[in-house]
């Protein structure tokens, strides 16, 4: 980095100092608008959430567009409407800069009082450390940061060393539909996408207390499908033993998934993973993680398999895994009757060499084998499936070395490099469709509690993490 | 029956026909209240319920009162409210008659139009030969029969051949909370129940198109059972394979109930039920029954076993079956969380030989030890429990033979003597605490779909109901 740039950076950070409450009562509005993305009853918030990104954007001097024209979704009251506006805006047109993509999302997972939150979800609470509510850590106080950087370039009357673009979605919990068409459409019309060099993403968390680039993601297929038969849901007295029951068969086709210990156990996924070398767990070994803590931390009784530091870390990393969201029935459930249909809805976390149209054909001819085992007169449907390929980085290309560079920069010390046990599927459809470098810069902490209750985040976090997203505009400059 | 009775029984049927109308009206006000037991938000409506009977009761020239003391239960907002009113009414106190009972009850199980009703389950709809709507069958019509019955003596200028006692519960569907500790005060105390000579229950239906005679029920066991191990949901990609999940450890709890068939798996319940004899097994040579015409009429795609009159018959009234109503999660069904607790709910339809507190037992240990398979860090809770007996009378006794002859009399055929696969466990505790015979005098259909939607009652069954309660009364008087 130039002697230049440093000053203009210290200016630029002194800059975002000043500025923290005017990102705190932003994030403050962000988070009352309860743009939860999978409720079709929420869409005009998502839309009201859109229109607040782009008049800021617009405020601070930015060109913004907000798309809605790749895709449609389920809207209020049965309806299809058009995806929630896509956000892509433009700072800076300089032939001779670098351009830099940064992405975020401003829908939200949903959150109510009753599944355990200490206050309204939706309404942003301050302690002296933390700032809580749905969206501060997943993903509005991040995207949020990126508007504060180039607020804090403008009042420091600092220029960009970049060119920056943004592409913040508002379906991200629910699929993204719509994104990877435009990401496409906007790359063959040489357009948006076109002339983007590297690609940043601030949606994910650090590991523990240390700052981290993230080079890794899991990859999520989702499934949902259903057993019915009975055309009325019955009363179990009078068909209980002579009717066979949907929700049976069911549990039966549920339980076929994981084994005794909950472990995936669909013997073709399980095949396709990579085992692990000697080399891989030689990296395990420099991450500093105490299992112990962080299953105190995580307020969870215990963990599958060993208490050890690779144990844990390749369970969330590195192996697929299951998890069963939830069993619909059609009948009361406080009623002795017989569900003419139920649903399951559960997904499965993938890896590198599980290949996204090859676990769709295993797990939906896992589902019926399991289900024709039955020998059922009941019905079995498939009813979604949503798959998208899990992520890994390079380390040692030119986006991570900034991302390093940056985080050495606000810290003082070389962050870790870890990979991630979530999904964020946008970053290979970046990755595959742009064929740029994506890499992850996680602002957020471990203890956050994303997409449960009391989602929070740690206000030194969010402060510092606007500071290495300014830094690192400047180190990708000169990469 | 003499002759003079025959005459008398003729101008009340004749009665009861001008009064159809009446009835039909009756039904609808009735209807209209949605006196569902197990929403504690509407006991309002079931207290509500108690006082319309009331009214039509004294208005009948009945002494009645209702009784909420002998229990609590759920009401609206999380309060606990007395149970509701059991309502104990009389008409006439001649120590020269015999005394009759008549149960009912007047809650009904929940409905919505969503769980596929074709019109609103809570307003009575009429086509040619049916009525539609909540309660219409269970149990509204059948109880509101008997009032039309003593309306009609009434009207006919004929004085009643008994001593009648009316009791009518609020709570059938929800466990029938203090009814049985009311019978037992009113024994004891020399009250109400004491003087009783005979309890008829009209809360069933007909095998088939002939009038029937009801000698068995089926008991029920419901059980609740939780796993719970986060102290939060958790984000399946951060905590997926590492945190051991509660809804896979209550899948696998699930499972181990039934066969790959759906059957029953409990081992120590199975063995409680006694083999088929010979004896009982020519019992059902004379049914008329028609499975397939009865898989057809019910709308379900096939039936377990042979599709043979015995094994029907015998799955519905003399085998035990597990029915699971529903699964209940703490995160929100389309977010992709691990639910940090998991809830069940299922019961057990159970058979002569299946002592209660046997099952329960025996159900419980099944559970835990199924989950002490899985040697899981979660927590497993048995949360509630509700067990009631099966029930067997003697057909050859006067009450039974009464009830064989006002069929006789009124439809001009013997009627069939039938078991019934679902439970009215208020028979038991009648006929335990009484002493006294009960006869179940079923009035309604078999497709009536009871608990089910577009639940219904043929007009004709409605009508000629009433009538063999009429006749009923006669012949139990000179039983």
């Amino acid at each position: 980095m130039a002697v230049n740039g440093v000053a203009s950076l210290e200016a630029v950070l002194h800059a975002l100092e000043q500025g923290e409450r005017e990102l705190v009562g932003h994030l403050r509005e962000a988070v009352a608008i309860e743009s939860v993305s999978n409720d079709p009853e929420r869409y005009p918030e998502c839309v009201m959430m859109s229109k607040y990104l782009v008049e800021r954007i617009q405020a601070l001097g930015g060109q913004a567009k907000a798309r809605s024209d790749t895709g449609t979704t389920d809207g209020p009251g049965g309806s299809r409407v058009p995806v929630s506006p896509i956000i892509l805006a433009t700072f800076g047109n300089d032939a001779s800069k670098k351009t830099v993509c940064a992405y975020g999302h401003y829908d939200v997972m949903p959150a109510a009082l009753s599944e355990g939150w200490d206050s309204p979800p939706f309404v942003l609470e301050e302690t002296e450390e933390l700032f809580h509510g749905r969206g501060t850590s997943d993903d509005k106080g991040p995207t949020l940061c990126w508007l504060a950087v180039i607020d804090a370039y403008n009042k420091a009357g600092v220029e960009m060393p970049v060119n920056l673009k943004l592409c913040f979605e508002g379906r991200e919990e629910a699929g993204s539909d719509g994104l990877e068409e435009l990401i496409g459409l906007e790359m063959r019309s040489e357009g948006f996408f076109h002339d983007v060099d590297f690609i940043v993403i601030s949606d994910s968390g650090s590991l523990g207390a240390k700052p981290c680039v993230t080079y890794g993601l899991r990859g999520i297929a989702e499934f949902e499908f259903s057993v019915s038969g009975p055309a009325d849901n019955l009363h179990s007295g009078v068909y209980g033993g002579v009717a066979r029951e949907p929700m049976t068969d069911l549990i039966k086709v549920l339980s076929s998934l994981t084994d005794e210990k909950g472990n995936l156990d669909v013997p073709d996924l399980n095949a396709m993973v990579a085992p692990v070398s000697e080399e891989e767990r030689r990296l395990y070994e420099d991450i500093e993680f105490d299992p112990v803590a962080w299953a105190k931390a995580s307020k969870i009784p215990g963990v599958n398999g060993e208490m050890t530091k690779e144990n844990v870390l390749m369970r969330k990393w590195r192996f697929p895994t299951l998890s069963v969201h939830g069993i619909k029935a059609s009948s009361d459930y406080k009623a002795t009757c017989i569900p003419a249909t139920c649903t399951a809805r559960f997904s499965i976390r993938t890896v590198p060499k599980m290949e996204p149209k090859a676990v769709e054909r295993a797990v939906e001819k896992h589902l019926k084998d399991a289900f024709d085992t039955l020998d059922s007169c009941n019905q079995f449907t498939i009813d979604d499936v949503l798959v998208s390929d899990c992520f890994l980085g390079d380390v040692n290309d030119n986006n991570y070395s900034a991302a390093r560079r940056a985080n050495k920069a606000v810290y003082g010390s070389e962050p870790e490099f870890i990979r991630e046990g979530g999904s964020v599927p946008i970053a290979i459809s970046l990755a595959n469709i742009t064929r740029k470098s994506v890499c992850l810069l996680p602002i957020c902490g471990p203890a956050d509690n994303i997409h449960g209750p009391n989602e929070s985040m740690l206000k030194k976090n969010l402060f510092q993490g606007a500071k290495v997203m300014a830094a690192y505009l400047v180190e990708i400059a000169s990469a």
